[in-house]
C-alpha cells in the first residue's frame, strides 16, 4: 500500500491545462478606451470566414484584448454552406505551428495521388488511365494535400480562439457602411456603421480589415474594385456518397472524355463510416470567357445559363463523362450540397487603402482582393495566407515594435509589405489558374482541344504548378522584409538554386528538417521551433569549427546573443544547428551562451538529416538565417557577417 | 466575381464535428428502467482517476448509456495532486488508437534516452556518465516516453467522455459499503451504499468495477486484500524548476554517487516557457523492507520516518547527490509538488469476485490491485490497460455479443479472462519493480553495493525491462482469447521468435507497420485501422498467387468474408495486406469481396515497410490473424486454415 505525505502548490491546477502561446510585448502604451470611448478599436475585422478567423486568432495570441479587437460577421454561426475543402501542404504547416493541425492531420481525407483518365485509343475502353503522379511534389512536412469540409476548419479556429478572446466573433452583426475620415477623431479614422442584431452603431478604428468575401462591402466603400476577366465555363460541383465502379474514385483525378471534362475530389470520412466525393463537372452549353468593364448583360446571361443547371443535369453529364464506368448516388439522401458556379480571375489593384500620412488604415484580404476556380484548391489556403502575412506587421505596428520610419511618405514600411508580398502573389494565383482552369475545361488530349494542350503538357502544367499550388514554392518579391541583395565582394554563403527543396532563399518558407536534440536527444521537427508566437528566429547553421573557441561559430554565437539583447526581449529567438564536428561537444566546451540563452534549441543538424546540406550552406562555413514570424526566410549572412543581419533586424524591430 | 446557385442538405452540418466511434451492436434488450428502477445500472465504476475514466470512456463509446453507466469519485473534480506522470509508448498507441494521444504526443515531454551516472574512479570529478542509451528500445510507433502531469491525462478522456456521456463523472460521490446479495434480486446482485453530496443512496447493478485506489474500499468490501511486501526505503519527490549545471538534466538519468541515489525525470515545458524536472530521491535514514502481514509496527514507524522527511532535507541530499554539481529551485516559487513515500510491492490474489453462478460480479482494476514503486514509470499505464482489457470484455458480454458457454461453473468464460490475463501482468510487473527498486535503491557500482549490482548489471536490468516497461513487450499467457496451440501435423506458420520486433505471438500486441493503400496510394499505420471501437479485425497478409483465381488467397479471401458474415454485423472487420507480386492488381484481377468489404482496408504491404516479413509470414504461404479489440493478437493460422479463425472466433462470439 503507498504511504504518501505530499505538499502541492496552489498554481499547480494550471498545469492541467494545455499550454498558451506567450503575448507579444508592447512598447506603445495598453489599449485601454474608457466608457465614452468603448465604440473605439485598434483593428476591426470584417468577416469571419477562413481568412478573417485566421486574422482574429493570431491578433488574439499576439496579445490583442478584446477590447482592442473587433470582429464582426453577419451569419449567426458557422459556416453552413461553404464551397471550399482543400488544405494545401503548406497551410496544414502553418496549422501546426499554431498547434491546430491535430483534427485535420487525423480526420480529413488525404489525397496522396492524382490520376489521369483521357480518352483511350481502345474504343471498348473509351477512357484509360494515363499516369498516376504523386499529389505534392516539392519536399514538404506533410507529403499530401488534405481535404475536409470548410465548416470544419473554420471550427477549429474558432474553438481555438476562444481561448485568447472571451467575446470570440460578434455574430449576426453586419456592415452597413465605411468610410475614412481623419478630420474629427485623426487616430481613429476609419468609421463604420454596423447593426448588431439590426441595431444600429458607429464604430471607430484605427485600422479596419475587409475579409467579407468576394462581394466585399469593404472592398466597395473604398472605391476599390476587382478587376480582369470576369466569367468563365459554368461548372456544376456536387458532394455526395457515390455508388460506382470506377477504379480510382478515391484518388485525385482528372478526366478529359470526348464527353468532356470531370474533375473527381475524394472528400473526408463522415460519421456513417462512408466517404465523400466531390466532382467538378464542366457543363455543357459553354459561355465564352468575357472582358473586365461592362459585363453585365453577360452576367444576366450567365446567370440565366446556371440557372438551368440542375442536379440531375451535374449526374447525368458525369455519368456521361465517366463512361463505361457507372457512378451514382449511393442512395436518395446521398447528396450533401451542389452548386453550379462560373468564376473568372479577378484581383483589386490594391490591397491597402492608406490615410493622409501614407499609412495603411483599410486591408483587404482573401475573396475581397481575389477571386478565381475552386479548381486547384487555393481560394480558403491563399486567403488564410493572406491573414498570416498581415498580422503578425499589423501587430508589430499596433504594438511599437517598428523603428520609426526614415521611408518618405510611408510611416509604416513593414505594414506596406503586405502589399507587395500578397498582391503579387494573389497575381501568380491568377495566371496559374486561368491556364490550369481553362486547360482543365478544354478536351485534353483529343482533337477537339481548343488550347492545343497535350495530356503530356497538363500533366507538366500540374506538375509545375505544384510548387504554387501546395504552398511550399511561394517566394515573396524583393522587400523591406525580404532581402536577397549579396554582400559587396563575398562569395555566395548559398549554393545551389533548388529552392523547392530547401535551398535558402530570402522570401521562401524555411523547409522543414528534423534534428537531434543535444540536451535530451529529442528528435524534433525544426518547424516546431518555428512556432506562430509572433517572434523572430535567427537561425545559426554553425562551422565546424566550433570547439574552437576563437573559431567563427564561437564568435558568431556570442555577437548574435549580444545583438539579440539589443532588441526587444523575448521578440527574437535563436535555433542553434551544429554540423558533424571532428570532436565530442560538452556543455563546457562552446560558448556558455549557448546554454544560457539556447539550452533548448540547441541541435545536431547531421545525425538525423543533413540541415547544412538541405540548406545549401556549407558546414565549413556555416551561415545565419533570419526567419520571419511567419516563417519566411528574410535575410542569409555569413557566419561572420553580424552587420548583415543587423541591418536587417534594425529596418523591422526597434532598438530597446 | 464567383457566381453560385448552391443547395445544401440540411444534415451537411453535422460534418463539422469530429468523428464519433460507432457503437457496438447489442443483441440483449436495451436496457430502460423504469422510473422505480432508477437506481439500477449494468456497471458502476467506483473512482476516476486513470483506470476509472478509461472504463467510462470505453464503455460509453461502445454504446452504454448513462442510464446503464455510472462512474462515481468522491473527489469534487479532476486530480489536484496526482503522482503519476509517465506515458509508456504502448499507452500512447493505445490513446492514438483512441484519438485521444494528439495533446500528450504535442505537449508532454518525451524521453528519449536515459543516462547513467555512477562515482568515477577520478576523484576530481566526484561522479561521471557511463552511457547513454536509447529510453525506449523495443520497436513501438511512439519511440520515446511522454511524461506529463497526471492531471492532464484524466482531463484529455474526460473531455472526450462528455461527447458520449452526458452525465460525465458523478462528483463528490463516494461508495459508503458495498456488498453481494443474490436473494432479493439476482439480476443485479451488487448492492452498493453510496453518498452523493452527502446523501445517502442504495444502488444496484449487475456489475461493479473498483478502480478506487491503492486504499479501495471496495477491494475491502469484498474481502480482497494486496498481499505481499509492504514497506520499502524511503524516497523523496519532487516536482520544480530547476537552476543547475548539471549537464543530463533534460535526460531520464539514474545518478549513484557516494552520497546515494537520484532519479531524474524531465518533465513538460509549461505556461511560463519552462521546463520541469522530477526529482527521485533515496533519503538516508532506510527502513528495512518488511514482509507481509502483521506490519503495523512497521507502518507506524514508516509514517514517523517520512514525517521528518522535509522538502529541505530532500533538496540537501539531491544537492549531496548531484556533487560536484549545483542543483537548486530556480526561484522560491518553483517548486510545484513535492512527496515523501515508501511503496512496497504487492498485489490482490484475484480481481474479480464472481456470484454464486460463477459469474464475475465485481472487478477490480488498477492501483486497487496492485502496488509498487513509481520509479518505472508503470502506475498510472498498468491501470489503463487493466480497464482497457476488462472494458471490450465488459461491454460484449452485457450486449449479449458472446455465445452461451460451455464452460461448467462458468456462465461467462470471456470476462474470466480479465483476471488470467491481468492477474499474471501484475505479478510480472511486481517482480520486475522489486528487482529495479531495489537495484536503484542500493549503490549501484560502488563498494557499498548491497545487491551486488555492477552498474553493469543495473543498465541490463534496464535493458531487459524494457520490453515489459514500455508496455511493448507484454504477453499474455494463453487462454480462451490467446490460443497459440499449433494445428497437427502443420509446419510453423510464422517464423522467427523475436516477438519484441513483431514476429506475431498470441497473446502480444499487433506491432505497427506502414502500408500504402490500394485505393488511394495514401501512407497508413495499420494501427490506425485497429481503432478502439470494440471490434475484432482479420488480418489477411496473402500470398504470392493473389492473382490466380483459384490460389489460396483468393480461396481465403472469399471464405473469411462469407465468414464473417456469420457473427453479428459490423462486429469483425477486414484488414488485407497483399506481398510483392508477379503482376499488376486491378481490382478487376482479384476477387470481388476485396473491393465490396474491405475497399479502404486493402494494402500494399512491402513498398513503405516489408509486412510479411515483420511478422515473420512467408509471402509465398501468407497467414490469417485474428485481432482482438485491445489490438492484441487472439489466433494465428495458415491461410487455408479456416477453421482455426473460425473455431477461435465462435468460442468468443455468438454466430447470428
Amino acid at each position: 500500500m503507498p504511504l504518501f505525505t505530499e505538499h502541492a502548490s496552489s498554481w499547480r491546477d494550471l498545469r492541467a491545462l494545455p499550454c498558451f502561446a506567450p503575448a507579444l510585448p508592447r512598447l506603445t502604451p495598453e489599449f485601454a478606451p474608457t466608457e465614452n470611448e468603448a465604440h473605439r478599436y485598434e483593428v476591426v475585422i470584417v468577416g469571419a470566414g477562413p481568412a478573417g478567423l485566421m486574422l482574429h486568432l493570431l491578433l488574439a495570441r499576439y496579445g490583442l484584448t478584446d477590447k482592442s479587437l473587433l470582429c464582426i460577421d453577419s451569419k449567426p454561426g458557422t459556416l453552413k454552406s461553404g464551397q471550399a475543402d482543400g488544405v494545401q501542404p503548406r497551410t496544414l504547416e502553418v496549422f501546426k505551428s499554431l498547434g491546430i493541425s491535430d483534427e485535420i492531420e487525423n480526420e480529413a481525407c488525404q489525397m496522396w495521388e492524382f490520376a489521369f483518365w483521357n480518352t483511350s485509343d481502345d474504343p471498348a475502353k473509351v477512357i484509360e488511365r494515363r499516369s498516376v503522379v504523386p499529389e505534392v511534389i516539392p519536399p514538404a512536412r506533410f507529403p499530401y494535400e488534405a481535404t475536409i469540409h470548410q465548416g470544419r476548419v473554420e471550427r477549429i479556429m474558432e474553438t481555438d480562439l476562444l481561448r485568447y478572446s472571451q467575446r470570440g466573433v460578434l455574430r449576426d452583426t453586419k456592415l452597413v457602411s465605411l468610410r475614412i475620415d481623419e478630420s474629427a477623431d485623426p487616430e481613429f479614422p476609419v468609421i463604420a456603421e454596423i447593426e448588431i442584431n439590426g441595431i444600429p452603431k458607429i464604430i471607430r478604428t484605427k485600422h479596419l480589415v475587409g475579409a467579407d468575401g468576394a462581394h466585399s462591402l469593404v472592398r466597395k466603400s473604398v472605391g476599390l474594385s476587382l478587376e480582369g476577366q470576369s466569367l468563365d465555363h459554368i461548372w456544376g460541383v456536387v458532394d455526395l456518397i457515390v455508388d460506382t465502379n470506377f477504379p480510382d474514385i478515391r484518388r485525385r483525378c482528372a478526366i478529359h472524355s470526348h464527353a468532356g471534362s470531370v474533375m473527381v475530389i475524394p472528400r473526408e470520412r463522415i460519421s456513417t463510416g462512408e466517404y465523400i466525393t466531390r466532382l467538378y463537372v464542366n457543363m455543357p452549353g459553354v459561355v465564352e470567357p468575357g472582358s473586365a468593364g461592362a459585363d453585365a448583360d453577360l452576367k444576366k446571361d450567365a446567370k440565366g445559363n446556371r440557372s438551368k443547371v440542375t442536379l440531375e443535369g451535374i449526374l447525368k453529364q458525369a455519368q456521361d463523362v465517366f463512361e463505361p464506368y457507372y457512378i451514382r448516388p449511393k442512395r436518395d439522401d446521398s447528396i450533401d450540397w451542389w452548386a453550379a458556379y462560373q468564376i473568372g480571375q479577378r484581383m483589386c489593384p490594391e490591397f491597402i487603402v492608406k490615410d493622409s500620412s501614407g499609412l495603411g488604415r483599410v486591408f483587404i484580404v482573401g475573396d475581397a482582393c481575389h477571386t478565381h476556380s475552386p479548381k486547384a484548391g487555393q481560394g480558403m489556403n491563399v486567403s488564410m495566407m493572406d491573414s498570416y502575412n498581415l498580422a503578425w506587421k499589423l501587430a508589430y505596428h499596433i504594438n511599437g515594435l517598428i523603428p520609426l520610419s526614415s521611408t518618405k511618405g510611408s510611416p509604416s514600411p513593414l505594414l506596406d509589405t503586405y502589399n507587395t508580398e500578397r498582391h503579387a502573389n494573389a497575381q501568380q494565383l491568377i495566371d496559374f489558374d486561368r491556364k490550369f482552369s481553362s486547360g482543365f475545361s478544354d478536351k485534353v488530349g483529343t482533337t477537339e482541344s481548343k488550347s492545343g494542350l497535350s495530356h503530356a503538357e497538363f500533366v507538366d502544367l500540374f506538375n509545375t504548378g505544384c510548387g504554387f499550388t501546395s504552398g511550399c514554392g511561394v517566394e515573396y518579391v524583393e522587400n523591406l522584409a525580404v532581402e536577397r541583395s549579396v554582400a559587396y565582394g563575398s562569395s555566395p554563403v548559398v549554393s545551389g538554386d533548388d529552392f523547392l527543396s530547401g535551398i535558402l532563399r530570402p522570401g521562401r518558407r524555411l523547409l522543414n528538417v528534423k534534428l537531434k536534440r543535444f540536451a535530451d536527444g529529442w528528435h524534433r521537427d525544426i518547424q516546431d521551433d518555428l512556432a506562430s508566437t509572433g517572434r523572430f528566429r535567427v537561425l545559426i547553421l554553425l562551422s565546424t569549427d566550433l570547439l574552437n573557441p576563437t573559431g567563427s561559430s564561437a564568435t558568431a554565437l556570442k555577437a548574435t546573443t549580444n545583438l539579440i539583447q539589443q532588441f526587444p526581449s523575448s521578440l527574437i529567438e535563436q535555433i542553434i544547428v551544429h554540423p558533424r564536428l571532428s570532436g565530442e561537444i560538452t556543455w563546457e566546451n562552446i560558448p556558455s551562451c549557448v546554454k544560457e540563452q539556447a539550452e533548448m534549441s540547441f541541435y545536431n543538424g547531421y545525425e538525423l538529416e543533413d540541415a547544412h546540406r538541405t540548406y545549401g550552406v556549407d558546414p565549413a562555413r556555416g551561415a545565419m538565417v533570419v526567419v520571419r514570424p511567419d516563417g519566411y526566410v528574410g535575410v542569409v549572412a555569413a557566419l561572420g557577417d553580424l552587420a548583415r543581419v543587423e541591418g536587417f533586424l534594425e529596418r523591422i524591430i526597434k532598438r530597446v
